[in-house]
């Protein structure tokens, strides 16, 4: 007997935890496609060469790495973006540019796992590559709020900032050759206070008291996003790269606002500066309100050239990544999932062992009108039927035994009221499909 | 520069390919769902001594195992049911049986590429475990039969057998001992025909030329389901096994007919033996009635016992697989695969440089009315960008320039027939989306 178990670091996905996920990528799935944005897919397994790249990060010593037995060196990705790079350089004249596409993966890392980090876990990226158009970037802001609307928050906030205006003021300070080590400090804002982000902006940047002052006046400014404007064009006043990013923000706040996303759902945020070296222009990170400590949850930016480990190719863009597993876990935390292990709504009891058949037409007949139904495999007692119900969580029992039957009726049984109702049993169905519309009107539309 | 490719055995996903495919797994969520299975998932590595199991098989060969950094031997899943098996045993508590779920996933095999196969693709897998009743069985037949047309198939042939029969008849016939060599040569009738097939199990089986025609009279039977079992009952007769075999295969096929499944879909083809030790009872495979040759696009059967390595816990089941690479190779020869590369219907081409907000505000309003809405990033010339559109398979273009706007129009230009018609532009959009509705009712829901 070999003993049943997963390695450190990896899960299953029991029904309950499944569920939810399936549904969240069906939602990401249906709004990138309704901005034209297309799937596409890698494989789990490069060349070990494509995805060390440069090397030298962090993601090198968690690469899960070996020897395929005709003598490769090969890894498993550990994110989306390499491959992603990859791919499009090796297809980029049938692809055609502007190129706008959905990536949704599993990913490896061999992460310390005493931080509750995963080794596999799913990554859930869009990018629109091949453009500097400004409208791209508006684009995504319109993108992740629809995203956020469709899994189902009235709630949320999208921060965008531009690494313009930093790299602007930085080079106003004359900080710009420490640009790296000021936004590092700065995107811990939230979790040390900006206290120690003006320590550590003196220690790693080799700033100056006055000059961490400087960069800490991003965190001041307050208003509507037009007064935060208005108190950031000083900060940069006299750097042409500075203006530049500002004058960005504005058209994208301005233009986002006009196609219908509310003020308070797309904030300016100057201290937001996500960490890699990488970004270039437009930077988004997307909180909870009622979970801000949740941290990012849908986060992105602008890049100046995609692939240029592969290619010649200059292929500019902007992506964004929503945080399943972040996401999932705050939703569990805000009761937002459904606690049921099974999809369907209607349970069939195999009550009368004598009429399988027709507990079968007649499930035909009722997922045929569109809910999703079970019929019990067993003819097992009533009671122990309904029990594997109640612990699925199905919403409604049909049950016809002998005597319902014979008299040409059927219970309804609302299992979360437990309240029942008998209506006339026929294979048409009609008042007994008006019946589960009514009971079910507030289900989930999961499929 | 580093050279981009992928290894070889491996592909990626241009969204022409990747679009069907998720649309595929998308309908067969939904029909699983239907008939309450629930979603799971499992790691795509495991402890090496987990996949190899009994070990000795062809899979072995194929396996991708390595130490990981922490000295563990892992492998990569080569399938889904040892992954399933080994999910059963670990969480049988909290799962309760009977226990019906569906698993899609990649898998990982290190084939010879020679034979047109790829070292990564995907399982479609759905099983009813933790029950011996025949409803299961049935259940099966009928999901295999709802998948199909969903899928958007009229004409294909689910062939039933029961394995039952074939240990009847060769208990009966004193060939029992050698099933294995017997099944095997038998599920070869459809490629090498009857002669080669007597053949081989004479050389095989250790069989006489009598013994080898009494086996192959399985393949004679002809008629309608009822006829055809008339006909076998004398094939068994006397030989319990097998009697109870064709009563389950009467059964099933009677009750799959009860509801709703026509005779020409569901056969009785007491030839098919599923290779595999493993089946014990009902077998199933499925054909394009337009492209027999395509071979089965979904196989499975009755287990006995699926996860003895893992427990000492009896489970019993029946599972299936969709072979859905098989499926879209065979969906595309027969032409049913749409060649855009884009999801988005409709075209907005960024025509007046000064009119990005209107655009992205037009696009809005048409997306909450459910269409899917790229509105193009740059202000290219519209030659251009209507070729962008064409391209990647838009149906419909929206053109408003200046000259429109001042008119208060909007160009609605339908890509395949070429033909336009002006309609009055405003943000309620009313006569706009009845024209689009209109045009692109034909369109498929691939959201």
């Amino acid at each position: 007997m070999i003993e049943p178990r997963t390695l450190k670091g990896f899960r299953d996905y029991l029904p309950e935890a499944m569920m939810p996920r399936e549904k969240l990528i069906a939602t990401a799935q249906r709004v990138y496609r309704s901005y034209g944005f297309s799937p596409i897919d890698t494989p789990a397994l490069e060349y070990e060469e494509i995805l060390l790249g440069k090397g030298g990060g962090e993601t090198d010593k968690q690469l899960y790495r070996f020897e395929d037995s005709g003598g490769r060196r090969v890894a498993l990705r550990f994110d989306l973006t390499v491959p992603l790079a990859r791919f499009v350089a090796q297809h980029y004249n049938e692809l055609g540019m502007p190129f706008k596409c959905y990536h949704i993966g599993t990913v490896w890392r061999g992460e310390n796992t005493q931080r509750g980090r995963y080794r596999e876990f799913m990554q859930c990226d869009f990018d629109t590559i091949g453009t500097l158009s400004p409208a791209a970037d508006i684009e995504k802001a319109l993108v992740i709020h629809d995203l956020f609307r469709a899994i189902g928050f009235d709630e949320f906030t999208i921060h965008v900032n531009n690494r313009m205006v930093l790299s602007g003021l930085l080079d106003r300070l004359g900080l710009a050759e420490h640009s790296a080590a000021v936004l590092g400090a700065l995107d811990k804002l939230r979790k040390i206070g900006r206290e120690r982000v003006a320590e550590e902006i003196q220690a790693q940047a080799e700033a100056t008291a006055e000059q961490a002052r400087e960069v800490l006046r991003l965190a001041d400014l307050s208003g509507t996003n037009e007064q935060m404007l208005g108190q950031l064009k000083p900060l940069v006043a006299g750097n042409e790269t500075g203006q530049a990013g500002v004058a960005r923000l504005a058209e994208l706040l301005a233009a986002a606002n006009g196609a219908g996303v509310a003020e308070a759902r797309l904030r300016l945020d100057v201290t937001i500066a996500r960490g890699l070296d990488y970004y270039t222009g437009t930077v988004f990170e997307t909180f909870l309100d009622a979970l801000p400590s949740l941290g990012s949850v849908c986060s992105g930016g602008r890049y100046d050239n995609l692939a240029e480990l592969y290619t010649t190719q200059k292929l500019p863009g902007i992506g964004a990544s929503l945080g399943l597993d972040r996401l999932l876990a705050g939703m569990e935390e805000l009761g937002m999932l459904p606690k049921a292990s099974t999809p369907a709504q209607v349970f069939i009891p195999y009550f009368d062992p004598a009429r399988l058949s027709d507990y079968l037409r007649l499930a035909a007949r009722i997922r045929a009108a569109g809910f999703r139904v079970e019929v019990f495999p067993e003819p097992k007692k009533l009671g122990q039927q309904l029990k594997y119900a109640d612990r699925r969580g199905f919403r409604v029992a049909l049950v016809a035994g002998e005597n319902e039957f014979a008299a040409g009726t059927i219970q309804v049984k609302n299992l979360a009221t437990t309240e029942s109702q008998t209506v006339p049993l026929d294979f048409e169905a009609l008042q007994l499909i008006a019946t589960l519309t009514d009971i079910l009107s507030s289900a989930d539309s999961a499929d």
